[in-house]
């Protein structure tokens, strides 16, 4: 087998077989095929697309590129959760406590944020005493015992992938759905889930821009899923202006906080238990998705999904006394209104721009060696289709200092004010097979 | 400017300005650009195509990354002609002497060949005596004083070309139109012509398989070379079947003899007509392509071609006697006949299956390193469209040895016979702007 004869194959249209790719990948993990061969080889594929099938195999070659998680000792169907990644994007925080409440076992391995978009592993840091960085025995042994943990994400795990992004990154070949939906499918498969539930964004604040790209890329998530054997789901949700008001790590664990307990923001609530009724049905603990959103709302109502995240935060050495106590947890010296110029309705709020702001105050990293401030970020009070009149907080800015003029400026810039505006959609598609 | 944008731009279907041409020719030259990010170019060419701006920015950045010949020394307009490499093409031998006659200077600097195209260098020297190897002073003063000469490509030019060409062949994009339209064009340039005629060929044993690529190529170096302020005309002909008779060097050496003598087989003569009439009139010798041919007629019937022919030898050391006496070239030890098996009409001589039983005969190379025998080769006595009877011989075959039935197995399913045939038109389209 040739890679140059692999090459004109895709190039001129044909499908590639197996073993066709597993030669691919595994001749490029171990360096025997040059990155000019496969950068050719990735442009063939940003214009021919690969089949449900190539994808399939694809990822199936970067899963066993490198180490895998095995997560057979944990008992019960694991359901793990992944998010294309979005600005104030709290869901995990809330689903993994919520749908452990109803014996699901969540073992999840998260990441850090990265520009605009903020990690999962940064917000739970924020809470006092929390430790990300477990041992493999003790990551599945807390899910048996506590029936939820969350560890940092370690190990050589899919390494073929961690090489060709590298080389699509610099090749104008990342944005090319077959490669990100096997990128993505391949980590989670490898990180041992039994199925998956998918939150794919849309919208100026993700990857993703519009509806058509945003749902192409679900279908070959959910085709590679239950090709590969592991039932997926997935949604497609919003992501033009953040997701609930908090931006920032210890604000969203006080927003995650509130939401557990019934009083969190509407798209936030709605979106955590779309998901979350999802993943209860992959874990066979609901026959349907409104049994499943029934059984999660019981669950928020009667105090054991708070419970759960209690448990959650003492197992992992954490301040569990944040939880009925949020004021304990790192708030920022300086909090400043941003104060509508004029009456109307807000029409925008650009989740990305909101997304750099954040970070910029300290929220975010700019390149992965920064260090994030857990207290500080942007709390909204305005959503888009919200009545807003002159001179009323559009939203509060919480830094650490009060020379806030360049940012105040470019949020002023984020939010459009008009005559009429309505609040979008949420929940754009639901795709369960 | 970053290569990746230039990629992304591409990729995207824009048009690449001069200075991003300029930019990605210099980096990738001097090392600063690696392999990696041009096959992702290159393939996003293959996909988007270039337009002749674009063509004739790539050509020119290419000529300036090395060295360039300087004709200027030369009276005249240096007319140079190029083949896109065929079978049995033994244009440039009747050529070179056949323009020069008429007082076109002709500089002419050739290849190797390689695979199953002879290359004019290895031609030439089945001449005993002939070198091709001539210092640049030299070369010059032999045009200047003889009207012609003709040496082997030396120096460093177009390293731009072939970095990319090597890169090219191992990333599935070889097979591209502007690509290879501006390689072509570049090395003619650096090499100092004031005009170019080109012979695209098309068919079974030419690069370009159909009409239409072929015309396609054609036209994007006419408008290349017109582009750049240098006239640019081209034909395409037919590379169905072998040209001429004579496969093999010293064979086609005669060939070339007899057809300056008025004697040689009409596709090529036609062929040495047509390009010969579009150099003369480049060179501004001919006022009409068919005023030309008539002068080129009568250089031919008057003996002042074959007298120029014996000048050209006669000057690079060579014998010039042969061309009197023929029988001086080499001579292979066995000469045995193909006869056919069935009687009818000659409907297919495959041109590159000919052309690589005459490579293995000793004729060329299917490596750089192999050494050609001047004496091998193959002798056709029917083309197609010609009747033939059972017995009859289609061809002979030049060889060192006599253990041939591998090779006669092989002739034998290179030809076809049919029970009517017509022969195929030689030229196919003649491009002048």
């Amino acid at each position: 087998m040739r890679i140059v004869d692999i090459i004109e194959k895709k190039r001129d249209g044909g499908e590639l077989s197996t073993d066709e790719i597993a030669f691919f990948i595994t001749n490029y993990t171990n360096g025997t095929i040059p990155d000019y061969q496969v950068s050719a080889l990735l442009m063939a594929i940003y214009f021919q697309g690969m089949t449900s099938k190539e994808c399939a195999d694809l990822t199936t070659a970067m899963i066993y590129s490198g180490d895998t998680v095995d997560l057979s000792a944990i008992k019960g169907i694991k359901v793990d959760k992944h998010s294309t990644g979005g600005v104030g994007d709290t869901t995990t925080i809330v689903l993994a406590p919520l749908v452990a409440a109803l014996d699901v076992p969540v073992a999840k391995m998260s990441g850090r944020g990265l520009g605009h978009t903020g990690g999962t592993n940064d917000k739970f840091e924020s809470i006092p005493g929390f430790k990300i960085e477990l041992s493999k025995d003790d990551f599945i042994n807390q899910v048996n015992t506590q029936g939820v943990a969350v560890i940092g994400q370690s190990g050589n795990l899919t390494p073929a992938d961690k090489k060709l992004y590298a080389l699509r990154d610099v090749t104008g070949t990342v944005n090319s759905i077959p490669l990100i939906a096997s990128s993505i499918m391949s980590k989670k498969l490898a990180a041992g889930a039994d199925a998956i539930v998918l939150d794919v964004k849309t919208g100026d604040g993700a990857f993703m821009k519009s509806d058509e790209d945003a749902e192409k890329l679900a279908q070959e998530m959910v085709n590679i899923g239950n090709n590969i054997g592991r039932h997926t789901m997935a949604i497609i949700s919003d992501m033009s202006q953040p997701l609930g008001y908090a931006i920032g790590n210890a604000l969203e664990v006080k927003e995650a906080i509130d939401t557990l307990k019934g009083q969190g923001p509407a798209d936030l609530t709605e979106l955590v238990l779309t998901l979350g009724s999802q993943m209860v049905v992959l874990g066979g603990k609901a026959a349907t998705l409104d049994e499943a959103r029934t059984k999660l709302q019981e669950v928020i109502a009667n105090g054991k999904a708070l419970e759960k995240l209690k448990v959650l935060i003492k197992a992992q050495g954490g301040d569990s006394s944040v939880v009925d106590e949020p004021e304990k947890l790192a708030n920022a010296p300086y909090q400043i209104e941003l104060l509508a110029k004029q009456s109307g309705y807000v029409a925008k709020i650009i989740a990305d721009k909101v997304g750099i702001i954040a970070m910029q105050l300290g929220a975010g990293r700019g390149t992965k060696d920064d260090i994030v401030d857990p207290a500080v970020g942007i709390v909204l009070h305005k959503k888009v289709g919200d009545k807003v009149m002159q001179g009323e907080a559009l939203l509060t800015i919480h830094a650490n200092t009060n020379q806030l003029d360049a940012i105040k400026q470019r949020l002023y810039q984020s939010i459009e004010i008009a005559a009429t505006a309505k609040a979008p959609k949420l929940i754009h598609k639901v795709i369960t097979h």
